[in-house]
């Protein structure tokens, strides 16, 4: 596995392998990897004949308040981790590598889909998303770009935006990864004390009532949406950030589960912010 | 020469060439083509083994006031012409291919490049010069992009978009084309009577009169200016828009001319608003 830190090195390197018929799986990364990371990185192994990783906690898609400073970073962990799913290229520019002086361009999705969910409470996330994505899209023009589906809304707004942009790059959306006790896969669980730890638990359990409920014939978004907020409301550090029932392809409200139902939530447990979501296309 | 309407057939007979090893030319228009157009095509031709040229008067680029719906188009006499100077492709889509229901994801270059100039009497206007061309990028992918050195605001903004955005597109500025009597030529002077016609030499006058002044050793932009503008409040009908004496690079107006100055103006004769400029790259 190579590291690379520069663009036009990377971009140089690939364009090698693409003039000799080699596609390219691209997994998009801001490190401190876990067995959610590692599970896209296997998918882009299978699928292609050239993997690239990127790690880089993009400043933009954060807020002002938010933790980029704090956000959790261990490089020489993340390498091995890369070098032991068979990586070949891992792209870890520095910031003004990305964002040199006079940068002035960005890239929005002007649409509901980014100001609601988790565009509600993070303003101008979505659009750092678009942005940075679209310029490591650029650097690495991958056939396939996979993506963890614990981040529906990012995955939505994603593809609207390739299909928007005309990209060629087919987004690859891949599920969720989950502790043996059901919590979702994330960086920023290791924000979490003993305690909180157990209390996280209710995200999972709330989508797994949901997800009962359903299988057992309920298509009511609303009574599905109260039986979870009441779920969590049961859990003293718990403060719900929202519960939403909505089209996946639209992230419009719906008041009928169908298969094209997305149901996410986001809760604090104490000062940390968790987000997990079901997908209905099992229906 | 192949005429093609979908963004997809165009995407998959340059995949081919391309996996040829084939290099592409693009020079994206809107139509009504004049010799300015022409030379573009002309050296997009001499420099790349396939050449595109893509036609669309671009809904986002115009103001709601502007004269999007009166802009003049024929088709029948722009394919006889591309195909006269050995265009291989004419992509010519209509305006739901590049723009179907739910579009929603646009470019802005946050700069005061977009906001002076051209971009303060045409707000937005730059906004979806940079959405249609990334749009159109993505769709073509090519090796080199043409454009008319006559719109220098667009190119300024494009190079900042190309290199902000990490874009594998190299942009090539051509030189004006000129009618014989100086004129730049563009789609709109079409609108000018045969009265304005002679009335439009103005500006051309101004900046022979600028080149005339900065090559006698005259670096004092302010006088440059001033002299420009005498000359041009002389004629009856102009009104100007602006007359700016800035840096090329950042569009940023200077007070000593230099090699990287670009003097620009945009001035109405009767209701025409017609642009020209000056690179000061002689010096």
């Amino acid at each position: 596995m190579k590291i690379i830190h520069e663009i036009g090195a990377l971009k140089s390197v690939l364009k090698h392998h693409k003039m000799n018929g080699k596609t390219v799986g691209f997994v998009p990364t801001m490190g401190f990897f876990h067995e959610g990371h590692l599970s896209l990185m296997k998918y882009a192994r299978k699928k292609s004949d050239v993997v690239v990783v990127s790690l880089f906690v993009n400043p933009t898609q954060f807020g002002p308040s938010e933790d980029f400073d704090a956000y959790p970073r261990n490089l020489d962990r993340d390498m091995d981790l890369c070098n032991s799913v068979g990586v070949d290229y891992m792209f870890v520019p520095e910031v003004l590598e990305m964002y040199p002086e006079g940068y002035a361009t960005y890239v929005t999705v002007e649409s509901d889909m980014t100001n609601q969910l988790c565009g509600a409470s993070r303003p101008g996330h979505f659009k750092g998303v678009a942005t940075v994505v679209t310029k490591l899209f650029n650097i690495v023009e991958p056939d396939f770009a996979f993506f963890g589906q614990k981040d529906a809304q990012q995955v939505s707004v994603l593809k609207r935006m390739c299909k928007d942009l005309n990209s060629s790059v087919e987004i690859i959306a891949c599920p969720i990864v989950r502790e043996s006790d059901g919590l979702a896969m994330s960086s920023r669980n290791v924000y979490l004390s003993q305690s909180e730890r157990q209390d996280a638990l209710v995200l999972y359990k709330a989508l797994s009532e949901a997800e009962r409920l359903i299988r057992k014939g309920q298509r009511e978004a609303i009574s599905v949406k109260n039986t979870m907020v009441e779920i969590i409301e049961s859990v003293s550090t718990s403060k719900i950030d929202y519960v939403e029932i909505v089209s996946a392809t639209t992230l419009k409200p719906v008041e009928t589960i169908t298969e094209d139902t997305l149901i996410a939530l986001a809760v604090k447990i104490g000062k940390t912010r968790l987000i997990d979501n079901l997908n209905v296309d099992f229906l």
